[in-house]
């Protein structure tokens, strides 16, 4: 084992922590708004804020990645994308099948921030008969039957579950055994996979309970507000706002706000 | 402002920390999975594992609410669910409306995992006239004509945009204009909101762009291990067998792994 491992190449991959990994897509995210407002280069401060991240985690982040930035200047917006890019593997193409083209899946399928990440949909499968050769976001849907064959002439080692909640173990199993190491989940149950597959969950309502969080915060306040106003109208001081904000430039919060 | 502040009442939520507030909803699903198996108690590492969180952090977390766990016993599955639902105000009703019913919102309208959580949909919005009345997910689509009185009918104050890029800063002006203060972004956008209103935007990428991290690896320590296993063979040694996982025990890799 030791002996494998000092034959093992030093990947660029390995050191990086896994709550980097996870904040990657986050930066990434807010770079490719600034690209497309053509903004050049983005200090650590400012970043830092349109990512939710503060700005001393950001640049021990960046330097796994090499990057510094120049004092000053700041980061190179561009050259950043293509970094980051790179280290989370989007500067290659993967094939991706999705399983269960309901609503979700079609939805899926017509999802543009698939392409612009390097995720290719290489087929729509769907278990249902009637919906065989049914053109959806362009592609025509596949049988389940064929799902092996699909897996193995495209190379997709990405599979995404948007079956319901009954069918996703079996299809999971089906993905796996056709070589698919890697499984997003997107039906509303637990995944058992063998050791070296990686499954990640999507749960749509993560966000909202992150909302209902803020909702409730701004309510007491604002009944608070409303009661301190009273009481500031009656000592004849000036009223209160509501709390500050602790938004990025555009007023959007990121989706995932690490330590 | 300072006179305001001595007269706020000190809100339960107060002092909790974004980062903390972001993994509410993490540690919340995998209590969730453990209380759907009847699981009564779950030691900090166990439920640490699950949830992606170092256990030190997860402690931390938990001390803001209070809780505290007993020694050799743990945290009790039930009451932790009721403790971090009721701090993300999640044991009130939340009526959200939808805006945007095509693939994304009708699969949106169907997701059991809003109701599970307290997220009432009170109804579905979309500017087609041809799908007003139309039923959805067993609600009668309304039309944008509707969505001011929709607002006030109903006390709603989270919206979903599931709109084209191009439909949502509108729909999304209009909904603060009628009262909502909280906007869960669908739309392959950037929102522009006003000071006080949250908005938080969804990419369905980010998962995959940390699957395509962890396949990236997966494939430099396939060939990496087939060169340590040749050469390990050469050499008399055993083969070397692919990286350990970073798994919670149920293989499911939580969507989020904040530092």
């Amino acid at each position: 084992m030791a002996t494998g491992r000092t034959h093992r190449p030093a990947t660029r991959s390995r050191g990086i922590p896994e709550a980097t990994v996870a904040r990657l897509p986050l930066y990434l995210r807010a770079l490719t708004a600034l690209s497309e407002r053509s903004v050049p280069t983005v200090s650590s401060e400012e970043l830092a804020t349109a990512a939710g991240v503060n700005s001393a985690k950001l640049r021990k982040d960046f330097s796994y990645l090499g990057s510094y930035g120049t004092r000053g200047v700041g980061y190179d917006v561009e050259y950043l994308v293509y970094q980051i890019s790179r280290e989370l593997g989007l500067t290659q193409d993967w094939p991706v099948v999705i399983v269960g083209i309901g609503n979700l899946g079609a939805a899926l399928a017509n999802y543009g921030g698939f392409a612009s990440r390097g995720f290719r949909v290489a087929a729509l499968i769907d278990a249902d008969p009637a919906m065989a050769g049914k053109p959806v976001a362009g592609l025509p849907v596949r049988h389940t039957d064929e799902l092996e064959a699909i897996i193995s002439d495209n190379g997709v080692s990405i599979g995404v579950i948007a079956t319901p909640a009954g069918a996703a173990q079996q299809v999971c199993d089906r993905l796996v055994a056709a070589g698919v190491t890697s499984i997003l989940n997107f039906a509303p149950t637990v995944l058992s996979v063998p050791e070296g597959v990686d499954v990640r969950k999507v749960d749509l309502s993560i966000e909202l309970q992150i909302l209902a969080f803020h909702e409730q915060r701004k309510a007491g306040e604002d009944s608070a507000s409303a009661a301190a106003t009273a009481s500031a109208a009656r000592s004849g001081a000036g009223g209160v706002r509501s709390s500050a904000s602790r938004k990025g430039p555009d007023g959007d919060v990121p989706a995932v706000m690490p330590a």
